[in-house]
């Protein structure tokens, strides 16, 4: 099992509100922020692979853990520590068979994080509240739904979707790590808006 | 270095003309073609990844080279024996550091194959003659673009890009193996596409 725990703020980069993946990793990392996880669909491979490992020296720096979603070649080829995969990516159960890093998978409900659980490090869950960012996000499952899986896991649930400073502190209450993009991404001052979820966090969770 | 030569008829599978990429691969080795790259840019990487699997099992039946195009990820993951990467996808020489599989790159010119010669396995320069598969695929190298290139590496080069019947004779005496997309896939019977293919080839150079 990967021993550093998946806790508190994991922010998601994006490069949909016009700042680089590599200035929202770092601002956040300034902030104090230790899981970065690069979210790019459209970029071509090679533009991705590149700014992985600009994140991966990054991450080092401030010894945060470095995800890369959906690629587990990128991942490995910078040294990433995890990859974030769902239904639509290659299957975690066999990821895990070749890559001894982090294995994160996406989970829309109970039954599939019973399932994931055999083999994945964490759960990602959600959408918790509405969400803009991911359109395909399926149903928005709110606490309640949180809860359920939060009880039939023992590993790392990390909560996403619609998260920002007015709810997180219900969310932190019932999961590991609260996953956010908008919040921070779309932020005029990401740096700030890192600092004041991880304010909320801390003091919901005295970490 | 992959002992297993890459050499003769390369074929590559294609979903843009109706027959599936598994059934394009197993009419092509049952015809007698022992190389097949399964290349697929539009599916989900879940989807590309199961068709690997299938033509990984009809590539063992046959005991051919089964190459995977652009993911390194689906390569691992499919058992393939190769993955076949350009520019636009994560670099080689890194990908040679961590995959022991073969390594093909697509190279466009002379300089580049010399370049990739330290770390590819084979190397793929084209277009040869005009082709519609690949709109962003370069300037048309012709024969004497060709004939440049294999006369300054050592590892095999792979003729590609809008070679038929007509024009492969004259192709294999100066590449070491000829990759084709549309001659096979976009034909009513890729069977005997292949079979044709094999016959000018297998007399050109007496394999
Ligand atoms: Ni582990």
């Amino acid at each position: 099992m990967f021993s550093v725990k998946i806790r508190g703020l994991y922010v998601i980069t994006s490069a949909d509100f016009g700042w680089k993946h590599e200035e929202i990793a770092e601002m956040a990392l300034k902030a104090g922020a230790r899981i970065i996880q690069l979210r790019e669909k459209r970029m071509p491979a090679r533009k991705i692979y590149e700014v992985a490992r600009k994140i991966r020296k990054l991450c080092d720096e401030y010894d945060a853990i470095f995800i890369v979603n959906d690629r587990l070649d990128i991942a490995m080829l910078s040294d990433a520590d995890g990859v974030h995969v769902g239904k639509e990516d290659p299957p975690a159960d066999k990821i895990k068979e070749i890559f001894d890093g982090i294995v994160g998978v996406s989970v829309d409900n109970v039954e599939e994080a019973k399932e994931a659980e055999s083999y994945a490090d964490y759960v990602g869950v959600g959408p918790v509240f509405k969400t803009t960012t991911k359109p395909d996000a399926g149903e928005v499952i709110g606490l309640e739904g949180l809860k359920k899986v939060k009880e039939v896991v023992k590993i790392p649930v990390v909560a996403i979707g619609g998260i920002n400073k007015d709810n997180v502190r219900e969310v932190i209450r019932i999961a590991d790590a609260v996953a956010v993009v908008s919040a921070i991404a779309s932020s005029k001052d990401p740096y700030k808006a890192t600092k004041e979820l991880l304010e909320i966090i801390e003091n919901e969770t005295q970490l």
